[in-house]
């Protein structure tokens, strides 16, 4: 028998993770129950995490006995076409560990063992807070010894483990809940630096610190970008994420970006959404220029969040496509899931990126390969008066007895436009036929 | 444990079937392996079918272990990523069994069922035809007892009981390969009614067969139609399924015509999209009113199918929305699947409609209920000058804090038709305010 597994993620096509998106988006509905989806695993050999939005990644497997299963009868009738499959929460299977920081008490300083085990006796946030300071502090002395960095980072991300677990943006994101959710003592780290001038030299010894922290605990690097968006302290200081970068040990600041942007995408694809505006306006050269961050942004969006993501472009906040890079970027798409083509063409066209410097993508285009693009561009041809660059493309396009998207277009143009088609059709046979043009004596 | 079932179809949510559809797109790649894919049951209650593209619909469930797992090296290379669950086929569970049809013979007349018992006997295609004609003369004679109609259709179904099984397209379609496929022993039942005069004696005795016939096998339906679209004998005479369906129990063109569709759907998507040209044009009462069609048809195709049907209607092939019920069609289609949605979008696009006629579905546009619509529409209105009604329509949605279309369509504008815009808004305001104008004295 099978193992109920929790999945989904990168190894999904990205056609079941929508999917599972649509259903889980349907399922969400009714935010007081919750509930979960489980797929069965498909193929043994094939790892799947879970999107952490429906689940916590610590969850392994569960025996298919454990499972429950339950219609809930007013649901499916209240639009029930969308209500298809459903699951009550079942027994959480991790235990809470109380953290355990003894194998690396010993190697730190007296003064500084003393405050780690202060922080480890404090529950409330408050206090909490006040002794990471303190620690922080003790950071910044100059008589602070460097060989206890390591030490210090594994008993902090031992004990600030809860920080990482769940989601990082509030549900309900009013500048309350955001400055809440940025006054948690990991975000000491970051407002220490984000509030001290970089020739100081506590700054570069923090900066280490943290750094220290990224190689035991990754996902602070997506913590630090998003400090650094949505706390006030931080204001316009995205740029202290490039110091970090280079202080770690991938030490290059496109690198650090898309590691950590992958990990946001696998955690949290709601923080994901929430970053792409700011990381896009922030770091033009790193994302602009290839289709990476933008894979990771199509593979994982549903339908609400793609539409948010085009209103952030109409209103200026987002630019995904520069005028250089657009077309290359349009070629990689051809090789993606068919979600994620769809998404993409939508996003394009939110921009106001002229359709001649895309048009080359035609000579690309083959039928039954590529549908996606093809549809997206009949649309978008159809609409426009023909150019000659235009035609000369439709025409250059690989044949096929049943690829009707040529005729389509030509018949179109053809109602509409006549005498232009007919001019630039005549100037393309012309220069195929490469006839010298006789002289009139 | 779970039983292994074959599955899709109406049942699994659109999305999913989308995303077997897109595995099956790549699966097929190439035509010489045959592939299919199993989907765990998910719940025991909920009944899936497979759709038949894919699967043939008399296999029933497998035990898990039949099934085998591959990872076929070299497709995985190559595209590895459209490629991620592929099997090979196992053994056919269905045994073919003889066409027994004893409980029938004896309630035929003498003449008919020695008729019968020579088809019975004969297995060529040629000489079935042969005998099938002298069938079908038989019964247009005079002396013809209709008390034998309902055993005669029961032996016919039966004894042609394959003829109903696989695809009815071929796969390469030429106009050798479709006149092979309309030159089967069953379709001449539709060519001497094709041929007839519809005052001759024989057409109402020869179309009561093909209703009682209709009775044992009502996959009679499409396959009528598909006769009536493929043959080159059939050639315009699509109003014979009017006489067909006005001859069944159901006595009623429209709803014979969806039954008949339906059951297209379920069987053979390619047909249905063969199909779907005519049928509009044929029947554009009984298409054009109502989304049950269109939902049939965006429920079940892939990217490719959709792209084609774009170019049909690009063409002038094909018109799936009139001026007078597009914007009824494209309410209902707010309730359908994210996919659905998509596709009822693009298909309208590919169509001549001017915005203002389905403008007003603005406001039964709601935030995080309709973004597929919602995206569609943005990238439509921003393309467009504001008139006084796009601009009252987009202010009269209804509000949520989150909602960015508003502002995002309203900042387009601005940005390009700036006093165009501002005259609307003007406007609005003032028939909102409902102040009567002061005389000027």
């Amino acid at each position: 028998p099978h193992c109920w597994t929790s999945c989904a993620g990168s190894s999904l096509t990205s056609s079941l993770r929508w999917s599972l998106r649509s259903v889980r988006e349907s399922s969400t509905r009714s935010p007081s129950s919750w509930r979960r989806e489980y797929w069965l695993k498909m193929e043994e050999s094939v790892s799947m995490e879970m999107d952490n939005n429906v689940m916590d990644k610590e969850e392994g497997c569960y025996d298919s006995t454990e499972a429950a299963f339950s219609d809930d009868e007013e649901e499916v009738n209240n639009k029930g076409k969308k209500r298809e499959f459903r699951f009550h929460p079942i027994k959480e299977a991790v235990v809470e560990e109380p953290a355990d920081i003894t194998p690396w008490l010993d190697q730190l300083d007296d003064t500084m063992k003393e405050k780690v085990q202060q922080l480890q006796k404090t529950s409330d946030t408050e206090t909490q807070c006040e002794v990471m300071q303190e620690v922080v502090d003790l950071i910044m002395e100059e008589d602070f010894d460097p060989e206890q960095m390591s030490a210090l980072a594994s008993c902090l991300a031992e004990l600030f483990k809860d920080h990482f677990r769940g989601d990082v943006l509030p549900d309900d994101i009013t500048d309350e809940s955001l400055e809440e959710s940025v006054s948690k003592p990991v975000c000491l780290i970051f407002r220490n630096l984000v509030t001290m001038q970089e020739d100081n030299s506590g700054f570069s010894v923090l900066l280490d610190m943290l750094a220290e922290f990224y190689q035991k605990q990754p996902k602070i690097g997506y913590h630090l970008l998003y400090y650094l968006k949505a706390s006030k302290a931080a204001n316009g200081k995205m740029m202290l994420y490039e110091s970090f970068a280079q202080a770690t040990a991938l030490g290059d600041l496109h690198t650090c970006l898309m590691m950590d942007m992958k990990a946001c995408q696998e955690d949290d694809v709601r923080l994901l959404c929430y970053l792409t505006p700011s990381i896009y306006s922030e770091f033009p050269d790193e994302t602009l220029r290839s289709g990476e961050l933008l894979n990771m942004i199509v593979a994982v969006i549903d339908s609400t969040q793609l539409q948010e993501l085009m209103c952030h472009v109409m209103m200026g906040n987002l630019v995904m496509f520069r005028k250089d890079s657009v077309l290359n970027i349009l070629i990689q798409s051809l090789d993606w899931e068919t979600f994620e083509q769809y998404s993409t063409w939508q996003l394009f066209l939110a921009h106001s990126v002229p359709l001649e410097t895309i048009i080359p993508i035609l000579q690309h285009l083959k039928y039954k390969e590529h549908p996606e693009a093809l549809s997206c561009l009949l649309l978008q041809l159809r609409r426009e008066k023909p150019s000659e660059e235009m035609v000369k493309m439709v025409l250059s396009r690989p044949c096929h007895h049943d690829d009707q998207f040529t005729t389509s277009i030509l018949r179109h143009w053809a109602s509409k436009h006549d005498d232009t088609l007919g001019e630039h059709i005549k100037a393309q046979l012309i220069k195929n036929n490469n006839q010298p043009r006789k002289r009139q004596r």
